[in-house]
This record gives C-alpha cells, structure tokens and sequence, in this order.
C-alpha cells in the first residue's frame, strides 16, 4: 500500500549517544521498519555552525542538498555545497558534513546494513 | 572518492519513447553508472499540469517533495503532496505522481534493477 508522511510528523533519532557532532537532526522518514527492503530515506537538518562525525562505515550515502549551503569534508579536502547539490560518499571513505551560518538540510539514503 | 554534482549539470533523461505522461523531466542524479551499487537517486520536476504514467512495476520507489504540490494516485485513491511529504511506494504498486498549477519537483530513489 502506497504510504505518506510529512517529515514534521516524524520523530526525531535519538543522537545523545552519539559523539563529534554539533547541531544534527535526523529523521528517519521511510526505512526497513516501514517495510523498505532495499535502502533507507532520511532528512538531516544542520543548526549553523552544526556538523556530523567525521567517521568512516561500510556504506555509501547518497546526498541531495535542500536548503542551505555548507560542505561535505573527505579525506582530500572539502567540496561545497548548496541547494540542488547532489553528493556520493562511497563506502569506506570518510566523511562529515557541516555548515556555517546559513545552516544546512539534506536527504541522506542508505542502503539497509546487512 | 566522494563526489558532488549539481543537478543542473545533469542531463534530463530522454523520455520521448515513454507514453501515458506529460511535463516530466527526470535528471538521473546518482546511478550505477557513478559506481552506486545499491540504488539510484533521480529528480524529477512536472510542470503545471504534469503527470508520470499510471504504471506498475517490480521495485519501489521512496520519494521526497521539494517543491510545489501535487497528488499520488494509486488503486485505492490519491493522497495530497506538499513541500516535506515522504512517499513510500512499493514494488507491485500501480501508482502516478500529478500536478496542477503549482508544479511538483520531487526526489525518487529506486533500487538497482536487477
């Protein structure tokens, strides 16, 4: 059955456990609970001056920026980013991203981790 | 090694051959083809008045709306859009994306089709 939700009506992960992060929201909005199979869609919200941990997983993101500006930072440098970017971190490589003022919001999909 | 592209950089995909739609554009933004393995992430924007075809098919999507309003109508009835609405659509599901005045951008992520 076809379903849809309205970000605003999703809840907010729970990031307290989480470290070298400033700023993040993550709502998770369709995954493997709503009986998505493949991969995962969330939405990022980044206060300005936020940033996600600079750390390194098993599994690709693919990004696409909606508002706001900031960078995606790797291990070569760091790329900018602004409404309409869209963003591919491979697997295994690492990553942050992060804002200045403007603040920054991004959907983020990832595949269900095995 | 992370990449990021604008989607006005990205060539809308040539939908002259497809039939039962009209004011689609579809920018394939991350594909297999930039070494995504798992799914593809895609934009699409209809004009005032637009729709994709009433069709079927084995994958799903998982889409986000960016921009404007609009509805998905699957079998048992259409559902509104706004700037914000998640839609799930599974594999299976007869469904079409419509618009009136306002137009409709949308991101819609498929996984890799077997």
């Amino acid at each position: 059955m076809i379903f849809v939700k309205h970000e605003k009506d999703v809840q907010p992960a729970d990031l307290s456990a989480e470290h070298d992060l400033k700023g993040v929201e993550l709502r998770p909005l369709i995954t493997e609970k709503d009986g998505a199979k493949h991969f995962a869609m969330r939405l990022f919200r980044l206060e300005p001056g936020g940033y996600t941990p600079f750390h390194v997983h098993g599994w690709e993101h693919e990004v696409f920026v909606i508002e706001g500006a900031g960078q995606v930072v790797g291990e070569e440098g760091s790329q900018s980013l602004e409404v309409g970017t869209a963003v591919y971190v491979p697997a295994e490589e690492r990553h942050r991203f992060q804002t200045g003022e403007s603040g920054l919001v991004f959907l983020c999909c990832i595949p269900n981790v095995p």
